[in-house]
């Protein structure tokens, strides 16, 4: 039986960008298991509520319900032990990893789309991603964004360290894609979905980094509906 | 026989305050190993010649000649399996975080300190240390390190992901210090034994996590001399 995955949603339905989710996503095909995703609003708050979760990725296996995408990670590499490991160098590094893709990465990057986001969303949801939104950045979602084709040149600086390993790996996990890939591939997929501004150059190793994420498990990243 | 271990030192041969030498003195103490650490200067090119390298740290091991901290953990823990392992989370994910400490959190620090470390120095290396530096910044050591009161503030917020993790495990390494802590800890260590200037807030969580690797191995690095 599929594992079922609520995932964020655009007015398209099939438009899914959650960074969290594509991290869920990822991970669920690495560990080869068939997902049956279910779109889901921001403002969908009824449909998760069995959850106790307010928010997605949520994910149901069979009679285990898994929300938080670290969690649902931790989840599927203890309830999945033949298959490949999501975790082959362990968690704690790899939590450190997550929390500079969140705190750095994806926080930079939600300075440079957040109105866009906007953009691809269902009507319904705009209201409130723009109350939330703009009570967290105390302006508007258009002045967030403006500047940013100066403001990129120093967001990109923050994949150094991305930079500096590829030249002696191919993957964030070494010789193979972990966990620790999938979380930094999740936080661009974010930007790739919602954005057409351009975040990497094309020249840049971790744009080719990226590619060879998007390139995994048939394309499933690749083939993602963006706007 | 004890490892032999050039460090780079200051006026006071004692100073000892390379973060890279550093990160190399906890990974011996990890292993267990002795260490009879030779004081050494930048101008002291001859000394360590017969590495073929010009910089510290530069270790001999029996007739083993190994450079470079990165190189040297990976030495350990190739030839001393049976002793604590410094990679329990693997290499992959270690590298970032080695990568990550390099270039934001120590190329940060350089910026606030880099006229402290100036004035440790032994006379015959501050010529060298002041031409290569000011080439590197384009700019007097004394211009670098101006304003830094206000820009420590911005520095300090690096440490981020640290301060995450460090929220559901004790160490980088997660139940117990593994590379992953001796590498920032070095970096730490290199400001802590150069500078009075406070990088660190006292009630930061990274400041309890630095005091416990201070802590370790009899205080290793609690009872090393600063300026």
């Amino acid at each position: 039986m599929a594992v079922k995955l609520y995932e964020l949603a655009g007015a398209n339905p099939d438009l899914r960008f959650s960074p969290y989710c594509w991290r869920t996503r990822f991970a669920l095909a690495h560990k080869g298991l068939a997902v049956d995703g279910v779109a889901w609003r921001f403002t969908d708050k009824a449909a998760i509520a069995f959850s106790g979760q307010t928010k997605v990725p949520v994910m149901v296996d069979g009679d285990q319900t898994v929300s938080d995408s670290w969690a649902i990670a931790e989840y599927l590499e203890h309830t999945y032990p033949d298959k490949p490991a999501l975790f082959p160098n362990g968690r704690a590094h790899a939590r450190f990893i997550n929390a500079w893709a969140d705190g750095v990465a994806q926080a930079g990057i939600g300075r440079l789309i957040v109105s866009d986001v906007h953009d691809v969303l269902a009507e319904k949801d705009q209201a409130y991603f723009t109350a939330t939104r703009e009570a967290f950045f105390g302006q508007k979602l258009t002045e967030v964004t403006a500047g940013r084709e100066t403001r990129v040149l120093e967001w990109r600086r923050c994949l150094q360290p991305l930079r500096t390993i590829l030249r002696t790996q191919p993957w964030i996990g070494g010789e193979s894609p972990d966990y620790g890939d999938y979380i930094l591939a999740g936080t661009l997929q974010w930007a790739r979905c919602t954005s057409r501004f351009e975040l990497l150059e094309s020249n840049d190793a971790a744009s080719a980094w990226f590619a060879r994420v998007l390139d995994l498990f048939d394309g499933l990243g690749r083939r993602a509906v963006t706007v």
